[in-house]
């Protein structure tokens, strides 16, 4: 048990040594340290050299941690995990903690075992949170339910580390057997949370359900409120919710305790030109945030919180996932070492990829039969005999840039007992069928927002149950529009003339793609253009799109079963009277 | 899943709602708030009341989440876990980790066992750590082992949170397979080290191999190097070690991350008198450090770094362990809740105690043939015919107050070739009698620094295999202090004139009892008083003589093998030539 001289003469020789301006979240400092590497592992930091077979010297350079993005939903960068991951990894993040909420509502256990294999592909660490609610609601048609036998087969996977956002806080305030089950199931696991403007006796009813983390404050009040009772305060800085500016604010110097950055959704041209969490940094930095505690809320905090014990900082015994940047403001990453391999450079991807893409069990989701014209017809109580007669009906107002919707009231045209779109007016149908279960089942209801001037658009995106949803200023444009995602397995889509325009496939579940960012970016690009040609001018049509089937967000929505009251979470007749 | 109004009103009325100063360890800060708690758990944290059955106002004094030590070894206070906690529940304590390593050298496996059933006769939450090093070394006769069997074995036990201080740091440096082979079978538990004075590429080595924290340090650069290296410091305040003047720079102000205060070893007077984690906390405020920082030392950061995820602070979900005073400078609990219960009142014990005392696996535990003064004798080569004649001894030098010896040599008497104690130069014999196999072992010496003029004292408490350990002028009181022992089962006693003046009897292994702290207090002043009047001036004897069986500490040690030189780790000749 006595130390004896030269215990260590004998050790063999590190792997690799660097030599530079180590960023220490352990201690909160930065000193000219020696990293050792073997084995893809930290074996030593300090001052002095070590035996090593390569020598690295970045002496003008920092040696940070690589980064961890602790809520993500890679579905909505439209990538498959392995695509997701060689864009990331170059930008310095060698973990993300993963919901696959998306693609759990198409194609459940199956397909989060999908991206659970595709991730596997690179070397970046993907880790899963079992979706806690899928189906969102009764009041749509998912591809596949998680219940409580689901949680218990996938609770086996070694990268599930627990539940992800239980978004039906009123479910875990009232105590609702089933929410409270699921939870009870992933006892001792991380139980991530989704309270949106919770507060006071409500918000403390949920968290002591065993709620452990928030990503959704908005304000600082919030966010302080929610971090006093214990949660660990996720502040979002992605490509939809930027809550930065707000929220930078809540965290002490010296040590963040119990904050982390995450980005929840991140579109592929944001990651591909933005970057990931080294964008976080950089705005957190902007925000006034000390550098070293900006890493901490990217590196050790997020491993703190889901227990991921041999990441998060740079010390002996965790893995060497190391990120070497010119500065602490930009932390645009030079190189990125994985387990110690050298894993991209200069923003290239070195980290090949692995195996085959399996996707036979997430192709094929768009189980919808042809749409005719006749489908989509609006019957309407009203006759309009001899020409042209008016029906008061409810109309989804869209607000561009935000997910709520407003409940307009527009007469329609009626002719020979069918309502008509009017796109002079802006009038346009909107159409959601069923594509999970082929019960041919079709929501109709009328948007006012969208400004397509002729033609359709389609989508396989749609939130949470992600069935068919199109918009359009006439029939055959609407069936040309959908019944092409029916042949390319899902994606985006514009028809007009009775000829599909433009279109980008995702027949992965009808979410995503194996194709790269910048082809992702490009064609997304092209696609708004071609929307815009149409007449409309919304920023981004086809998430507004994706939105519009949220039946959880006021006021007015559209599922297959028709147009949702959100409010009363009810199904709501298209006229009135 | 939308928000209904009034989804708590029929949720039934809190159990008891303080209200106070809150002491928030989350968000670092102290606020006027109404704390709720319902079956023995926090639901509640907020400005407004909510309906409670009890209201209890405290508006002029703090609610703070109750202490936890994250090290200590419970057998150092005499103590058996029952009767410890009835001490330590008062000072505001709710839960301790401790390292059963003394019962464990003596009685293994079943001796752990007896430490988790005692202790969970009271509210106290006690976990433990599976001791890592039983025995210490092959120089010394335990009473058990502690091998890979057994560790799998205790890991099945819900209070295991993973392997006990490796103190065998060498062994880890070298990758020895029989300590690697523990560190690997607890995996994904907590790892404690052990490393004094470790730095550099040693430390890299110690920590790499997953030792996740170090209760050692005495320097603040040493402690600096360990934090830095991603070891969680525990700054030690207890009986024997006391470093929080030293290392309370390492804190950082704003959070303390990876800091926690702990006692290690903790006398029963010192509990009864100063305290237990309350003096550390007033000692921590003493030396500048933040009062909701220290805090958070004593509470959030233990519970963090032992996964302890329902303790360490006052937030929905947590266990209602809570500690009421009227400052955060003294830190004196003025009530104890553990649970949501009253369990002390102004230092009052009220937790009770459940069931009978189970000693039956501990008892006995002195298994030693009765001594007689022939098996004391020490041969020597050199004869001594006619009259008196010296021979050249090792003797064991004490070197007050510190658990180091000196190694000195000194011109013995001898009788008929026996070599000869002499009270008047303070050249005493010092014996250790193996007590656990009954193998009639004894291990013998001289020591000096004692200065017993007459009698003899003995203890069945000597680190690390607790044998019999004895030092006295003459070979009869020798024998009258170590049968003593044998008779009650181990103790303290004190013999002179072949009677036995004074005894403090630790039936329990021979290590505790089930007297309460003040009795043990008492009792030990009196010994010291005792061996005083027997001409021993050492502030605590029974102490010194304890830590003189440590064959790893330098310079000279003995054990039931013979003297021992510590630096060379071998057995060594009690005479020269």
């Amino acid at each position: 048990m006595m130390q004896t001289k030269d215990a260590l003469s004998e050790s063999p020789p590190a792997d690799l040594l660097l030599h530079g301006k180590v960023v220490n979240v352990c201690a909160g400092d930065i000193s000219e340290s020696y990293v050792g590497i073997k084995d893809g592992i930290v074996t030593y930091v300090g001052k002095k050299p070590i035996p090593a077979k390569n020598l690295v010297k970045l002496d003008s350079e920092y040696i940070l941690p690589a980064y961890i993005d602790g809520h993500i939903h890679i579905e909505s960068s439209l990538m498959i995990p392995s695509q997701f991951a060689a864009t990331v990894i170059p930008k310095g993040t060698c973990c993300v903690v993963a919901d696959p909420h998306e693609i759990a509502n198409v194609r459940g256990v199956e397909g989060i075992r999908f991206m659970m294999k595709d991730s596997s592909r690179t070397p970046l660490r993907v880790y899963f949170m079992i979706p806690s609610c899928v189906p969102a609601t009764h009041l749509e048609t998912s591809g596949a339910t998680i219940g409580l036998k689901e949680i218990e087969e996938l609770k086996k996977a070694k990268k599930i580390l627990g539940l992800g956002e239980v978004m039906n806080f009123q479910g875990v305030i009232n105590r609702d057997k089933t929410v409270m089950d699921k939870i009870r199931a992933c006892k001792g696991m991380v139980i991530d949370g989704h309270a949106p403007g919770l507060r006071g006796e409500e918000l403390s009813a949920y968290v002591s359900a065993g709620i452990g983390s928030d990503h959704e404050s908005v304000s600082k009040d919030e966010a302080r409120e929610k971090h006093s009772l214990g949660m660990w305060i996720m502040i979002r800085e992605g490509s939809t919710a930027k809550n930065l500016t707000e929220l930078a604010g809540i965290v002490s110097k010296g040590s963040p305790e119990r904050v982390m950055l995450v980005t929840d959704d991140r579109h592929a041209g944001d990651l591909s030109t933005e970057g990931h969490m080294d964008h976080c940094l950089r705005r957190a930095v902007e925000e006034g945030i000390d550098p070293i505690d900006a890493v901490r809320m990217a590196t050790l905090k997020p491993a703190q919180y889901f227990g991921l014990k041999n990441l998060g900082s740079i010390a002996p015994g965790k893995r060497a996932d190391i990120v070497i940047a010119k500065d602490l403001k930009e932390f645009k990453a030079k190189t990125v070492l994985i387990a110690g391999k050298i894993v991209a450079k200069d923003g290239e991807y070195l980290g090949g990829l692995k195996g085959l893409l399996t996707d036979a069990a997430v192709k094929g989701t768009v189980n919808l039969e042809e749409v005719q014209p006749e489908d989509l017809r609006m019957k309407c109580p009203r006759k309009g005999i001899k020409g042209k007669e008016k029906a008061t009906a409810r109309v989804i107002g869209i607000v561009e840039d935000q997910v709520i919707t407003e409940e307009l009231r527009y007469g329609i045209e009626v002719r020979r007992g069918e309502a008509q779109p009017d796109p002079e007016k802006d009038l346009l149908k909107i159409l959601v069928a069923e594509r999970h279960k082929g019960t041919g089942r079709i929501g109709r209801g009328f948007v006012k927002g969208f400004g397509l001037e002729h033609g359709a658009i389609a989508s396989t995106v749609a939130h949470d149950s992600h069935n068919v949803i199109a918009v359009g200023t006439n029939d055959e444009d609407l069936c040309r529009a959908m019944n092409r995602l029916r042949e390319i397995d899902g994606g985006f889509a514009i028809a007009d003339g009775n000829r599909i325009l433009d279109e980008l496939p995702l027949s992965i579940a009808g979410l995503m793609t194996s194709l790269k960012a910048s082809h992702i970016a490009r064609k997304v690009k092209e696609l708004k253009e071609t929307s815009a040609q149409l007449g409309c001018n919304l920023r981004n049509p086809f998430m507004t799109l994706s939105f519009l089937t949220l039946p959880v967000i006021p006021k007015l929505k559209i599922t297959d079963y028709g147009l949702v009251d959100a409010e009363e979470l009810k199904v709501v007749d298209l006229f009135f009277e």
